[in-house]
Parts: C-alpha cells; sequence; structure tokens
C-alpha cells in the first residue's frame, strides 16, 4: 500500500493508435516509477503465458535498471492483482479470475461449471444461542439454537474463500450427524430437507483479510478480498440461513444479469 | 499491505458471551500487534461516533504502548476499509458505506435513494474509432466513430467513483452539443433520444487504483476499489453501451436481489 517515494518519471505513451481505454497515467503524464515498471511488466507477463515462470527480483532490477525495491512494489501489485501468484518458491503468470454468477446457485454449481472441481474443507460445525443480530434472519427468537458452519472453499487445490452459514437448528437438527462437511450445503437442504429455496439478498463489498481469514485461506493479511453477505427465504418467504463469504480479491470476479 | 515485523502477541478474546461471529483471530490465538490494536480501536470509533475525531497518533502509540508505526499501520487498515477518513490535516470517524443496488438504474438515481446529492465533474467527452474489443457491445463494425464520456463521480462533495462510458456516435450524434456533463446520461439517452433500456451484464471486480485514477478520485494509489463492468442492450435487444466504472471500495457497497 505504500506510495513509492522515488522520484516520478515521465512516462512515454506507446503509439498505438487512438486506445480509448485509457491507461493509468495521470495527464500531467508523470509516474511512480514502480508503476513505470508494472506497465512494462504487463507485456511480458502476456507473453510468459498463464504459469510461466517470472524472471527473478534480481534480473528484473538489472533489466530494467531500477532499484530492487522497485521491483518489489511493481510486483506486489501484480501479485495482489491476480496477474502473478506464488508457486513454490517462485512467482509464476496467474490464470484469469474465476467469475461466479450471483445467483441462487451455490459455490460448488459455479466453479464447476467453469470447469473447475470444488472443495471445501471444515473448520467447525458449532451450536450457539442466536445473537439478536441474526436472530431474524434465520426466522427464530434470539436465545434459539443456531448452527454455525465455517469452511474453507477450494478451486482445484487451491484455497479461494471462506464460507460462514448460520442455520437455525431446528431447520436442520441432525446436521452435525447427517451431513457431510465437503459436499454442497445447498444440496443437502434441498435433497435431504425438501427445503426449496425463495429469494435473497446479496450485499457485495472489499475488505482486507484478518490474520484468521489470510492463515485459513493462504493469503498475505491485508489482502483485497470480496466480502458477500447473503440473507435467504425459502420457498414459503419464511427467513432461512444468513451466509458470510470471503473470496479471494485476486481470484474471483462476480457476475449478475440486469432485467430492464 | 505490509506485514508487521513486531513479534505477535496473544490476544485475549473479549468476554461478550457466546458471540458466534469469530473475530479475526487465528486459531494459535497470537495475532500482529497491528491488529491487536486494530481491534482495540473499533470500540473506540464506535464511541465516537461519525465525524468524531481520533486523537493522534502520538497519543494513541502513548495510550497503548506500542510504536508510532504499529499505530500507522492500523490507522493505514482502518483507513482502506472505510471506517476513518481524513478530514483537513486530521483523521475522524467515516460514516457507513454507501449502498448502491446493481439495477438498470443509474448512479444518480442509486445515491439521491440514500439521501446523498449526486454529482458529475466531466474529465473529457472524445471521439474515436471503436476498436475491435469494444464495437460488438456497441452494435457497430470495428472502426465507427464512438463516444468515450468520462466523468469523476461525487456523493455530496466526495469524490467517490471514476465512469467510463462508450457508446456509438450513431445512437446520439449531438452528444457533445446538446448533453449537459453534469447531468445523468440515463435520462438524456431515455428523454431526449427515447432510448428504452433493456437488459445488462455487469462484472464486478476488486483493483487498486492507478496512479490516474487515484488522483482523480482523490485516493492514496493502491486503495482497493471496486470495478464495475457493465454491457447494456436497448429494448430491442440491440447492444447499447459499454461502462466501466470504478468506486472507492471503502465508499461503496452493492446489494443485489436474486429471485429462486
Amino acid at each position: 500500500m505504500a506510495t513509492s517515494r522515488e522520484s516520478s518519471v515521465p512516462y512515454e505513451i506507446p503509439d498505438d493508435g487512438a486506445a480509448p481505454v485509457r491507461a493509468g497515467i495521470p495527464e500531467h503524464g508523470r509516474v511512480p516509477r514502480y508503476y513505470w515498471l508494472k506497465a512494462r511488466l504487463v507485456p511480458l507477463l502476456e507473453g510468459l503465458g498463464e504459469g510461466g515462470a517470472l524472471p527473478t527480483e534480481r534480473e528484473l532490477a538489472e533489466r530494467y535498471s531500477v532499484s530492487r525495491e522497485t521491483v518489489r512494489q511493481a510486483l506486489r501489485e501484480l501479485l495482489l492483482e491476480g496477474r502473478l501468484r506464488r508457486s513454490g518458491r517462485g512467482t509464476v503468470v496467474a490464470g484469469p479470475k474465476l467469475e461466479q454468477p450471483l445467483a441462487l446457485a451455490s459455490y460448488t454449481e459455479g466453479v464447476r461449471r467453469q470447469g473447475r472441481v470444488p472443495g471445501r474443507t471444515l473448520i467447525g460445525l458449532t451450536r450457539h444461542p442466536a445473537p439478536a443480530g441474526l436472530a431474524a434472519d434465520l426466522g427464530v427468537a434470539a436465545g434459539e439454537p443456531m448452527w454455525h458452519l465455517e469452511r474453507v472453499l477450494f478451486a482445484d487445490d487451491e484455497r479461494v474463500g471462506l464460507e460462514s452459514t448460520y442455520l437455525a437448528v431446528e431447520r436442520a437438527p441432525a446436521l452435525d450427524r447427517e451431513f457431510e462437511p465437503d459436499s454442497s450445503f445447498y444440496a443437502y437442504l434441498r435433497e435431504r430437507l425438501g427445503v426449496r429455496f425463495g429469494e435473497a439478498t446479496e450485499r457485495l463489498e472489499t475488505v482486507l483479510a484478518t490474520p484468521r481469514e489470510a492463515l485459513l485461506v493462504g493469503t498475505p493479511p491485508g489482502l483485497p478480498m470480496l466480502l458477500i453477505h447473503r440473507a435467504s427465504r425459502d420457498g414459503d418467504g419464511v427467513p432461512l440461513e444468513r451466509v458470510r463469504v470471503l473470496y479471494r480479491g485476486d481470484r474471483f470476479s462476480f457476475t449478475v444479469h440486469l432485467d430492464g
């Protein structure tokens, strides 16, 4: 997040015709040196292609005649944006972000549709008295028992998110005995308990990963994440569940279709 | 983004009953010192209330017996998350994020609905030949003329975003003469040109502000932003416009209603 204190450098706008989508260059034409380098690294990454290994920091510093710190700052932004990813001890070109539809489909279905293998690992399934702020969204009185199901989300073998689901115990009394924690929770609700899904309201924002979240999702603390809050109702309009899903901001984008 | 290199500290979980939404504390119970401080500052901010002035860095460092650098790192995250904002030379408690619906309503309508005054400042209205990547979404052949309308978005007097709209010139030949750049573009299309809006596809992701964007929106470079890409069609299903709107991640969240 640090702003480079190095002297800014004039940016030569590449002569690529009338490209209308302006690059990130201010009108005064001067940019921080790390950004100058970043703009030069992007075509290099495109040339390498997905999975291609980046030269070392030292090699990049020599090739572009900049300091190691400038290289680190440029790579840090490219990592945060999901254009690069760490792989073993090196850094490689990342694939495109996963596009997840904002729809009443589960994580499982969304990831599968993109040809990736969804996975989940249980962090915890615990019972708590529902606090006032949650109870109304679960359709119970405050203090009634609720489940908190927390799982790490995977795409192929990559950790990509962290999901917390809150549900009244009376909706699924045998959840702790019947439910396979690496399976689809929505499939369980539908197929085992006959729950019909009605409508949901989702709210999206960008947040920074807490130390605990960073540890569970395997990202640096402070990585920008996409947080989705969901409140769902069943087919009869009765409050059903509250969900909080944190997705790696460097690995996900979300799409929605709007009707006029 | 820097990870604190200071020794981590054991975190005493406050005895606030069975709060089920876990704080950001890893199971090993140790957190970086800046996060320990951040967790303590949150109730302080709640006590101060919106607009309340934060004590100085030096006072906070003394009160919590931590270094100035630890204070700065905690404040940096609280600023990035939109819990604090700069005001003149000091730092004050920020208001809640604006909730913008993901709907075929304009920015204007969304902000007004929340009792804020929307505003826009023209950065540029320029003509370009449509590049291949955009032409199909504008319903014209590559090379046909298109408008690029770029505006900074305001809520009350605060800069909150940057909007780029691309539209075929044949859709609005007199745009540069007729359109008031601080008015609603959608109102112009509807009321002046009789355009009916059909459907749209939106894609949301989190990105870092480029130096140019940071300058125009008045944020530090590298601030997490929410980027929305929109492609709209008119009521006859004919491609209409492409829009790219960058919103301050510390000032906006987006809501969507999903039907089963």
